[in-house]
C-alpha cells in the first residue's frame, strides 16, 4: 500500500525580526522551523513543505508561500486549519490561508511574479514604532528623482549590479513588471514586482534608489550602472527590516 | 550662589512593548527609567524631569512630553540635544524635539489637550508586524455604526462610565473635541482629542465603541451608559498595545 499524498499551499505572514531568515539554519530559530514544530502539534503524519522564498534574517513577509506536502489525511477541514495552527504558533508568525494543490504544484518553479515592499523612514530621528519595520534614512529625499530612477529598472535586463557579490546563479536576466515609489507622512514604500529577485536584488535597488533621492546618483545614470553588470556601480545593500516579501503570483 | 535652573521641555516618542510604562515603578524598567539612564550620560549636573501623561505598560508614544529641570547649565546647544541624547537611548526610545521653557512652566498643569490614537486589526486572522501595535478583532464591525456611536462621546461629559474602577480623581468630568473612527485596509484607527482622560478612558472607550461596531451596543445607548456613570455599562477596556500617546498641546 502506498501512501496518500495531500498537497496544501499555505499563505503566511511573519515579523522577521526574532528569525535567522525562511531557511532552516544550524544556528537560530528559522520561520521554517518554527513551523515546522507548530505543524508537528497538529498533524500525526509525516510531512514535508518547501517554501517559494528564502527570505533573509529580518525579512518579514505578508504573504509568503509555502507547499505542504502530507504524507496522509488532513483530519482538520482545509479552511479551519489556519486557525488550527496558528493557535500553535508563536504571535510573530500567522497562517493567513490554505487551499489544495494539485500532485504537479511547484511553489517556486510555478511562481509567476513577486512583489516586495521596502519602506524607509525619512524624518530628523527615527520613529521607534517603525524601527524594526524600515530602515531609518535622515537625509532629505527628492521623491521626483526616485520616481524618475525607477521608471530605467522596468523591463528586463541583466541585473548583475544589482546581486550580492558571491553568489551564483545560471542567469541574472530578471524582469520588473513594475517600480513604484510613494511617501505618506514619512514613510517611503518602494514596491516592485517582477517574475524573479537575485540575492538582495531589492535592497540593493532601495540602496540605489536612496543614493539617487540624496543626489549622490543621477536619474539618468541608472540605464548605465544596468548596463555595467558591476554590482560597485550601484547603490549599498540596505538594511533588512525595510524588506517586506508581500505577495506570490500564481497562475 | 544658588543653582541656576534651566527648564527643557522634551517630545518623546517610544515602542512601549518592553516597559513597565512611563512612572518609574519597583519592578520593571520603565521609560523614565531609561530616559534618567540616558541622560546622566549626557548632563554631569543634577537633574529631575516630570511627564505630561503616566502611559501605562505596553502602551505607545509619538508625542509624549517631559519637563527637564537642569540644576546647572546645559553644554549642548538645544538643537544638537536630541541626536546626542538618541546616541545613548535604548533604539526603542527617542527624543524628537526639545525646546526651553519659562520658569513658571507645568508640564501637567498647562496642557490644553491631548490626542491619542486607538488602533485595532480588523481581519480574520492578525498581521504579526501588526501585533505589538494593535489590538486584534476578527469580528466584521460596522463602520458606520461605531461613528455614529462616536458623535455622542464629544463635548463636556461626566465620564465616570469610562474610568477603571477603583480609581480616585477629584472629578470625572472631561471635555472631548474630537472623536473619529477611520479604517485605511483592516486597520481601523479611533483617533480622541480632549482636555483630559481619566485612568483607562481612551480604552474603554474604544471597547465600547467596538461592541458598537460587532453589535452589541446600539449607538443610540451611549448617551444613556454616560449618563449611567456606571463601569459596567461600557465596553471592556481594551489591550494596552492598540494605545498610542499621539500629542500634547500646550497654549
Amino acid at each position: 500500500m502506498g501512501y496518500l499524498v495531500m498537497g496544501i499551499l499555505l499563505t503566511i505572514a511573519y515579523d522577521g525580526t526574532n528569525y535567522c531568515g525562511w531557511q532552516m539554519q544550524k544556528n537560530g530559530l528559522s520561520v521554517h522551523g518554527a513551523l515546522e514544530i507548530a505543524l508537528q502539534k497538529i498533524f500525526n503524519c509525516n510531512f514535508s513543505m518547501l517554501g517559494a522564498s528564502r527570505t533573509d534574517a529580518g525579512v518579514h513577509a505578508l504573504g509568503q508561500q509555502a507547499h505542504l506536502m502530507l504524507e496522509g489525511t488532513n483530519p482538520i477541514p482545509l479552511d479551519k486549519l489556519p486557525l488550527a495552527v496558528n493557535s500553535v504558533l508563536p504571535p510573530d508568525i500567522r497562517i493567513m490561508a490554505a487551499k489544495q494543490v494539485s500532485d504537479s504544484f511547484h511553489p517556486i518553479n510555478d511562481a509567476k511574479s513577486k512583489t516586495y515592499s521596502y519602506r524607509i523612514y525619512n524624518d530628523r530621528y527615527q520613529n521607534p514604532l517603525m524601527r524594526q519595520y524600515s530602515a531609518f534614512v535622515p537625509t532629505t529625499l527628492d521623491m521626483e528623482k526616485m520616481a524618475q530612477a525607477a521608471g530605467f529598472f522596468i523591463g528586463e535586463h541583466d541585473f548583475a549590479a544589482f546581486c550580492a557579490s558571491g553568489s551564483s546563479v545560471k542567469s541574472t536576466i530578471r524582469t520588473i513588471y513594475n517600480l513604484n515609489v510613494t511617501k505618506q507622512n514619512n514613510i517611503i514604500e518602494i514596491t516592485v514586482n517582477g517574475n524573479g529577485f537575485l540575492y538582495n536584488m531589492v535592497r540593493i535597488i532601495a540602496g540605489t534608489l536612496t543614493d539617487v533621492g540624496c543626489g549622490k546618483i543621477i536619474p539618468d545614470e541608472i540605464p548605465y550602472i544596468i548596463a555595467s553588470a558591476d554590482r560597485v556601480r550601484a547603490g549599498k545593500t540596505m538594511p533588512p527590516q525595510g524588506l517586506t516579501l508581500v505577495k506570490i503570483f500564481y497562475l
